[in-house]
């Protein structure tokens, strides 16, 4: 099986059919259907099967799929079946909440660091954190070997932020800065921006 | 032209195309291609090319896209070529974020009240607002009209508040809250899940 080819796109879906299996586990459920899936999630049953064979044979005709087996493949092949350790940057509104978001546990996430660059934040507690200098965030960084970080910085100050994620070895930045980011291709960029959502939604208004 | 069968998930890439279209229009750029377009967006030219040719022709062989004419059909396509009163409903850090953002300027949206129940919130000011009582909720939103709003209350209060948001008329509801919400067939919901958005980076990992 060589999953080096498998487009963008499906497996951006993968995380959605995680998140609605747990959601079928979470109320007891055993097996599901690519009909019960789909409606849950808004996808075709034909769509999802497509997406899930790319991976082998993970349901059986006539019984379906198995929540707990499922979950577990799209676990390893998405690689959460482990923790990873994840940092914030920027320690305003956004990083708060995400300090203090409980929807990260047993979804392949820890946020182990949290940095600001202002003196009045750092040292001080948010939630179970202290707030670290981001003048040491590259050492710590190193140090941990964390590859993945949330950007939650001004949108001015948000490519030079990267750019120091970069240079630090991190690989993935979740950015919630409104603005695009350039970085290398061998890092990978996802944006939390609520517009894209809300204009996909005035489209059916 | 019936746009009524074009699929959702065409729908769901036009603001990133509109996003990836305006950055170009900040940096002073007049026509784009597909291939350009692409780059920005992670997406190829000939899906880029698919999408966008299922609501018109809009670009010219040899010359690519007018930028300002792409982005004016883009919008009028979107709904997003006038402004939707927007208000949130929950005023903690995602609530203050959200009341704080400077990335609705110009691209379809304003938030014009924010609620919440706390009452050592309401009444005080969050930004520009006054935080509004959530008891008067759906009184407001039936006078002014309001279609759609963005859901940052706690996710054991979120299903409570979606409800409220739908018999006052809400048709678009943007929720932050890591719970699922069931709602009438004619209401639209999209979810802002920072855990989707990392697993698909894992996976490259």
């Amino acid at each position: 099986m060589t999953t080096e080819k498998i487009p963008d796109i499906i497996i951006g879906r993968l995380p959605i059919y995680l998140r609605a299996l747990q959601r079928l586990a979470d109320s007891g459920e055993q097996t599901t259907s690519s009909q019960e899936l789909g409606e849950l999630v808004g996808i075709s049953a034909a769509q999802i099967r497509k997406d899930i064979s790319q991976f082998g044979e993970f349901g059986k005709q006539g019984t379906g799929y198995s929540i707990p087996f499922l979950m577990e493949k799209l676990r390893d092949i998405l690689k959460v079946d482990r923790v990873w350790e994840v940092v914030i940057v920027g320690m305003g509104d956004i990083g708060h909440a995400l300090a203090n978001y409980n929807g990260f546990n047993n979804r392949g996430f820890l946020v182990s660091m949290v940095f600001d660059n202002d003196p009045k934040k750092i040292g001080h507690k948010v939630g179970d954190f202290e707030v670290l200098d981001a003048g040491t965030m590259s050492e710590k960084l190193k140090a941990h070997k964390i590859r993945i970080a949330m950007l939650c910085v001004p949108a001015a100050a948000a490519q030079e932020a990267a750019d120091q994620l970069v240079k630090a070895g991190v690989k993935a930045i979740l950015n919630y800065a409104p603005i695009s980011i350039n970085v290398p291709e061998d890092v990978h960029v996802q944006y939390i921006d609520p517009v894209t959502h809300l204009q996909r939604m005035t489209y059916y208004l």
